[in-house]
């Protein structure tokens, strides 16, 4: 897992000087694993210094993602070798992921997990929507890394929980009006592109030109968003549906929540703008957004509105699924987690 | 405006018999007209008389909609001369449409009103969010003809109020609850596919790969929904908020619901069932339904599930929009009025 | 295989009088397979006595396509039964269909085959892009089912077989220049819809928002559309490119001819226009046709015009490659082999 | 049109260090001159001045294209103000283009002009396709930048005539067959995404779900491909039909060419990777492409491939039209003229 083994082809890796940190992606053949590695590749300041794959050992990259344009020669995860890595981006099935996790935080590695594992705080919780726990011990050491409401404890975690797609984009849209004490009850209708269900989920004549919810008797983010907005003071009860577009990319949470106290639309935008100020990734828009958007970028886009007819709010907030869902925020926690500017690599 | 004048083409149209009623489509060039005039056109008991068009008159309708084909020739509409038609169905655009309206009904002709001008009872709620009304008298003759709740008084009706997309989805999806006396706050998130918006109204570059909400600040369709809600024994606050789909065809309802009172599960569905035993056009579903299972068919597909962790009741209806959600539910109506059997001419 | 074991549910099938044959489908959960039941169960004068599926007995045929409301439940295929069948269309995948056609034969059942297995006449050449043939020894008694280049021997037949899609357009954009000995070297760039690959076949991920040739080293339907250009009196080198399109139906063949003697293009509409007057299904357009004009149709849209800067003759046809690419013309062809209108039950 | 009117909001252009041109786009709300803004805001060493626009100026760039992200205030287009610009990228419609670029010429600013103005080196070919030249004096002036094949006539042009988006993609198909003499009749059947027709041309109901052919009576890329193709050295018959995707961005030229001498599949692709080898952005690949593999890249893909049964070559090339088919090219164009690496702000 040396470099001379993993990366080859027509360039090496553009850096500027010195890398702050050598970094592996552990899963490089799913669509969050490749993203991953190749916001490291063009990272000014981070070398990747592998790109793992059980399947697909010995395949470059670029031949499975040509347009991610990464010349890097995959290889089997071997954790007794060299590597000398300083921080990790696993990008495994919930379940694989967590005894790597274990085996890499064993050896001082520094971890953004991007699997499920390490999101529930509850090991009980976790086991009824998932199953035993391989690496339980680790569960409390993790930093739920929403990166705009986690910042401060992610420069000094060694093992960063990435959160799911869809809780990213609801908690952005309600974690405002939950800090402020404000969130009551809440529908989360949430829709999500094809991607979010990985390569080879979704036949093609399932989904072209249709529609439709999923798992409405319980979708697995539907604990880790529960979870989140207690964390941020809100005690309402949370209705989160998923349905599925025919798009490739692309994340929109609609949020419909009753105010614990009467608040007016002024001071809505007010508490928005004040909260999201200076926030790099987070761009409060005047009118509701569409996912294309924010396509390819790892920007969150959020809009807040009062419904006069019924007094609730509505706030909604699209991403993309494998960037501000995914492979993105794990990079913007790897920044933060490094003291680098959370925006490098990633505009 | 004869039928030797706008009828001509390959065939005559394939009628069994003598025809139960003449019947003129008015705005035919439009998505909704057009549909009806395919309808009408196919129809073993009705007469198409005339199919009308201010801008395409002396163009086949088959050439401006393949598809349909529909061998007529489009005309005028002209009022004074022959055409002895015992009902009209109207695809005009709201304002356009009510004084048309009220010139057949004033010579005896029976009308299927697609635009939203008699769908709102109260005169100032339609002008504050239309214009002024340029037939109030009618307002109060003008049966809403949401078939499946208004069954009874079609029968006799001469003016019928054929109900907007999103309400006629909504309104199947809650109607059992509200009539139950069980329904109370409801969110409904509603998303159609871009012929909802008409033809050309939306630029390709503009939602291809995209999904947007729209209309947050306030969608005509949402007096209509609350008043029909209203109508049926609901009491509790409305939210509605629109999406547009990037695809052409179908329209998705997830309606989410505070119970009035606790219900189980089982109790609910069979509320469902009970409501929805006979009906032609509506089938419950165990699963979500996608909008793709009820294209090009009059057929809404309705689901309900029971939200444990809140309580609240999820209940999903999916139509198309241009079928159910206009011409289809239109040509339902037509023939209730006339005491046919509501499918006919239908599947 | 009895009606009353598979033919369940809500209705029975709306038959005009007697049938005027039995009919089986064999392979109804494959797209075709399920388009020829519901184009079956709608017919007015055929009667649907079996639907067969080996992997999904049992179920209802309206579960698995909705869409096509079939009340029907599958049965396994058992022909030392009851059947009495008259005729059948095998939707097998090829190799699979031939023995099968054997025995359905041996029975003295008349048979439409969907499979590329009686296509091709030459045993050797089916060999080479197919496998060993399982039964060679019907091959000279299949006709070719392009029902507008052989109808006069359809009515005969007792085997047919029924042409592929890509040749299906191709050959009804080139079949009256090559029959008037016009038709030189040929290029056909055709381009499909993922339906023509089958359920399940493509990822969505693969195709949405994409665009690609496929198989330029050779498909399948290469030797096929050589093989029927000859018979027609084309000499000319042919070559064939499929592309896929990132929707579900639709096919369309962009041909390009170098002429065999100087024509005019009035001559070239004439010669269409004649060769196509009184056609039930094909339709000659002033316009390039697109594939949504026909979809959902068996109908045939035919274009055809002449590049003055190359002297080449342009030729496109548009169809649903489902329809009249596939089951659509399996009906038509077993109208005309029992004597029926060749479009009863394709409107 | 100072740059402290022009370029405004969050941050200021990126750069390292002094520009080495200062450079103006004309016609920015355009899809090409956006994108051309875009890749100038962030590349390295060319500063953007200015971006122009009648319809738009003094909104924001990044309000209508949010996106792209460049944080620019849209100017009136003034040319006796201050600009010291030393080069333009001008993204006018054909016709309003040669007026501005005689103008920018006449004052010494170097130009790359996107529009169809200065491809047509003969007048009595652009005026039968376009209309009367409104400054055909600089006609002989203009180098034709599709940069692969004039490479060395660039360094020197102080007007370049960016290509079409169809003869870009056809050329890099051809040119290694047509510098080698190989290059007989060819048959260019192209497909493109809507994004080529430019925002608002194309409604959403007409394309989506749809594939067509148009302009087969001649689309003004047909002179300029056969035009080029003769400086290449290729004499044969040219036909040259374009049809439009249900994708937004995207371009495949498919080309069938008959050889002009007998010519081997090694040999093709041994002359193939001779002629590109080295090319920045031009990728021979072992399959054929697709559309998506170049999208949001400035990458041509190629795939060349000996139809055995017909003897002609068959050579693919997939680009992204709004990249390599204009704004793309035109900045390596620019790169190129300025002595920097082609593929600066380019990755």
């Amino acid at each position: 897992m040396s470099e001379t083994e993993t990366v080859q082809g027509p360039g090496i890796q553009p850096l500027e000087g010195e890398p702050v940190a050598r970094v592996i992606v552990a899963g490089a053949t799913g669509l969050t694993g490749a993203l991953a590695a190749r916001l490291l590749w063009r990272h000014p300041r981070l070398e990747l210094v592998a790109a793992t794959s059980r399947s697909d050992a010995g395949r470059r990259l670029d031949e499975l993602y040509p347009r991610h344009g990464v010349p890097v020669t995959l290889s089997e995860l071997r954790l007794d070798g060299a590597p000398e890595a300083d921080a990790a981006l696993v990008a495994l099935p919930h379940g694989a992921a967590a005894p790597l996790v274990a085996e890499l935080r064993a050896r001082g590695v520094r971890v953004v997990d991007l699997s499920a594992d390490f999101r529930l705080r509850d090991l009980e919780t976790y086991e009824r929507w998932y199953a035993p726990h391989p690496a339980a011990e680790l569960l409390e050491t993790a930093v739920y890394g929403l990166t705009e409401l986690n910042r401060e404890r992610l420069r000094d975690a060694d093992l960063v929980a990435n959160p799911g797609c869809y809780p990213t984009a609801a908690l952005l849209a309600l974690a405002p009006l939950a800090e402020a004490g404000l969130c009551g009850d809440v529908v989360v209708d949430a829709k999500s592109g094809v991607s979010g269900a990985g390569r080879g989920a979704v036949d093609f004549l399932e989904i072209a030109e249709n529609f439709k919810p999923y798992k409405v008797d319980g979708h697995r983010h539907s604990p880790e968003l529960a979870q989140e907005l207690r964390e941020l003071g809100a005690a309402g009860a949370v209705t989160f549906v998923p349905h599925l577009l025919p798009i490739d990319q692309g994340l929109l949470a609609s949020c419909y929540v009753t105010l614990a106290q009467e608040t007016g639309a002024d001071e809505l935008r007010a508490l928005y703008e004040a909260r999201y100020a200076g926030e790099p990734f987070v761009e409060l828009v005047p009118a509701p957004p569409g996912v294309r958007d924010v396509r390819d970028s790892n920007v969150a886009r959020v809009h807040v509105a009062l419904d006069e007819a019924s007094g609730r709010v509505l706030a909604f907030c699209a991403i993309d699924n494998l960037w501000k869902g995914a492979s993105g925020q794990a990079l913007q926690n790897l920044n933060a987690m490094l003291g680098l500017p959370e925006g490098e690599g990633l505009r």
